[in-house]
């Protein structure tokens, strides 16, 4: 049971209206993106002020109340998922406010609730560009893709959300003001906590500003398709536009169960005869994308693709794009459960880690489909089955264990960009060490000694 | 006095050729580039392997010994200035070994030891890129720029160390073994250490592997060198150029005062009559360079340069970049003593910035130079004195914190990239909060409970 008195605490503080605690709010947030248990708060606030953060977090903190942040829980490994009892959940959705967007100087100041496809719009309104593109930014917030390090499609060529981290603001654990970093390009003024903050998952503190980094957007771009007969040409496809030092924008593989439910779902003319579909785009200056383009071509022909298509408009383009982008919303539709895996690894090993997928799929006997950021070697297998099923389940998990020891033995990582959460948090020691889990572990409880910032997630304290 | 045992078990592991007490052995490890008393340690140890890192940080931590970790000593700030008695000094330049350099994969592996030049170096060899080019690269060590962030000319386009910084594994206070990142351009497994262990000084572990990210080498690059009859101007043209959304990969400025001292030092024909010379380099695909460098000739002329040039011959622009990166040194000769600042600020502040850095030499009737990486905001305002001369002196450290007050009231920072130290604690809580030293002293306890891995620097414990 929360206390009363902490209700009415914060009700003073935020607003009756902003203080939520009935069964049917509190269930709202009780899961995320992930495929695991939900977990309902008893206690759920939403400060429409960042500097309520500060007291929020003391108040909860003081009364022994664990704490989940909440951007839009689109989290795909259990990161806003509260993992104990009478928690509190702090939702992020008012604090959404862009504060400044720089064009001199090339940053924004941002508060933890703006949406990343709007804030990306604001910014391109303004004649500039912020890259990160997670799959979930139509809703994902800004401060849920820094605890969560997002990538999206873009990674290869410009990186991801922490390359564009300059500066953080943040509440610790007692209620006080962190900052780190600036608005200048280079700064070296202390710890670099932004650093840490990116992919902690609520872990360290509570973010409540942001600067981050703007480019100048590309001059032109061009896209391309390309279809193969077997799953490996596309992979060594891959692999040679890499090694012929083309870095396209984005390098995205379809495998044929991908691109048949997704056909079957959008009906956006998919080709779905062929063993896998490569979309490709290089951007640039107009001489360099013209370039760039031939390579790839070359490099596509070479490695056996049955079918190269340049889309003839705009508007073609940005349907293939959106069917990718529907890749996992399809599957997840397809069959009760979706469970999405995140094993990636170095972009060479594509062709081998393929092969391995096939192998692993028809060794349990389930439905695999497989697609992701290719280029940067971050795939995402994706089994569909039915949690209710027991025997079917225990083959998923088996088949799910292996993906990882295959990545890892590839030279490979858990998670390239879902984060570790609850889900993954068993395999940490496997790729690490186990006095990386006791460094870490020492480390959290100096930031959250009590073990209530999202607790849990990652390494627990 | 340090215990005869430690130095026999430290002898049986190094070898007693790898283990020096001598006073005069010790002495030269007492100081490095940063105007601060020397102090010598007690020891020096000289691993061969890196396997020996984590016996050598045990023994002496258990021994109660303080460790100061040293690369090349090129430091700035005093981070590689044992700070306290009887402690002892980690030389890590038999450490030197380039593990991997995947031209596939774009990444390298490399031991802490390996100097940065001759890295670079190594990865041209294989046809591509490794963009961080600190001033001292030719003697500095990767880990040394790990741990110090270091940045250097090219940082307005390519970003600075940490963002080559792909994977870590470093060696904790109990001596174990810490693994972070991956061979992967997405990892997100667990915390963000290696992002933590960027500019961390030596505070939180001993680095003992770096996976480093490389990039396709650009395909063309153009240098242009401007004059200008005042400062002002020349300030306006670089924020001139970024506004213009361009992003030369050098973005150089140097005033009167260091052309000067350069040229009396290096007698390399630099325009010693104008106020203020900038250089510029941009690079890409052949047509965007051609297209860039027209962009940036039509700024600086509307800027008011009095002269813009284009260097005839590789040779003459080798010729001025070594003017650029005598500076320092040149400097540095001119008086006994030469105190180097760091303040930067964004980008558009820095004509700002030059008229306060003009005003303060004035009011504190020192000499000073003034020049660095205009491009991205990091100016190194250089003032020539003799320590020795008390009231001098003085005035020198009053003025130095005048420059701290008004980069941070431009919304700059303390230091760009020469990192904190001990040089520059006292200033910390200025540019950020009273909670963000305790947070970073409690996060450090969590690491480091004695205070011994690089005593005192930062923010202490």
């Amino acid at each position: 049971m929360i206390s009363p008195t902490l209700i009415k605490d914060l009700e003073a503080l935020l607003g009756a209206e902003n203080v939520f605690t009935s069964e049917a709010d509190c269930a709202s947030y009780s899961y995320d993106g992930a495929v695991l248990p939900s977990k309902a708060p008893g206690l759920v606030v939403r400060p429409t002020q960042t500097e309520q953060l500060g007291d929020i977090i003391r108040l909860c903190y003081e009364a022994g109340l664990a704490i989940t942040v909440r951007g839009a829980g689109s989290n795909l490994s259990g990161g806003t998922v509260p993992d104990v009892e009478n928690s509190v959940v702090i939702l992020t959705n008012s604090l959404n406010r862009i504060l400044e967007i720089n064009t001199e100087d090339l940053y924004a100041v941002v508060e933890p609730g703006v949406v990343t496809a709007q804030f990306a719009a604001a910014v391109e309104a303004k004649g500039l560009f912020y890259p990160p593109d997670p799959g979930s930014m139509s809703v994902s917030t800004i401060a849920g893709n820094i605890a969560e390090n997002a990538g999206g499609l873009r990674g290869l060529k410009y990186g991801v959300t922490k390359d564009y981290v300059m500066g953080l603001e943040f509440y610790d654990y007692k209620g006080n003001l962190v900052k780190t970093g600036s608005r200048t390009v280079k700064c070296v003024t202390g710890f670099n906590l932004a650093g840490l903050m990116v992919a902690s998952e609520g872990c360290m503190g509570v973010i409540s500003k942001a600067i981050l980094k703007l480019v100048p957007p590309p001059k032109a771009s061009k896209a391309l398709t390309a279809e193969f007969a077997n799953v490996q040409d596309a992979g060594n496809a891959v692999a040679g536009i890499i090694a012929a030092h083309v870095l396209p924008c984005t390098l995205e593989l379809l495998d044929q169960n991908t691109l048949k439910v997704v056909e079957a779902d959008q009906k956006c003319g998919l080709p779905v005869d062929a063993a896998a579909m490569l979309l490709i785009e290089v951007d640039g200056h107009p001489a360099q994308v013209a370039d760039d383009a031939a390579r790839v071509e070359e490099v596509l022909k070479k490695c056996g693709a049955t079918a190269v298509h340049v889309p003839g408009s705009a508007e073609e383009k940005n349907k293939l794009w959106t069917a990718r982008r529907m890749a996992l919303p399809a599957l997840a539709r397809a069959r009760p459960t979706c469970v999405l895996e995140d094993a990636t690894v170095p972009r060479s090993q594509i062709p081998t880690m393929l092969a391995k997928l096939d192998e692993i799929a028809k060794k349990y006997n389930l439905m695999m489909g497989t697609f992701g950021h290719a280029g940067d070697g971050n795939l995402h297998p994706t089994i569909l089955c039915d949690k209710r099923d027991k025997e079917e389940f225990a083959r998923v998990e088996a088949a799910v264990d292996e993906i990882f020891d295959v990545a890892l033995k590839l030279g490979g990582t858990l998670s390239g960009e879902h984060g570790i959460g609850t889900a993954k948090a068993k395999w940490m020691e496997k790729e690490t060490t186990r006095g990386t889990i006791e460094f870490c572990q020492r480390m959290r409880r100096s930031c959250d000694p009590n073990g209530l910032l999202n607790a849990n997630k990652i390494t627990g304290i």
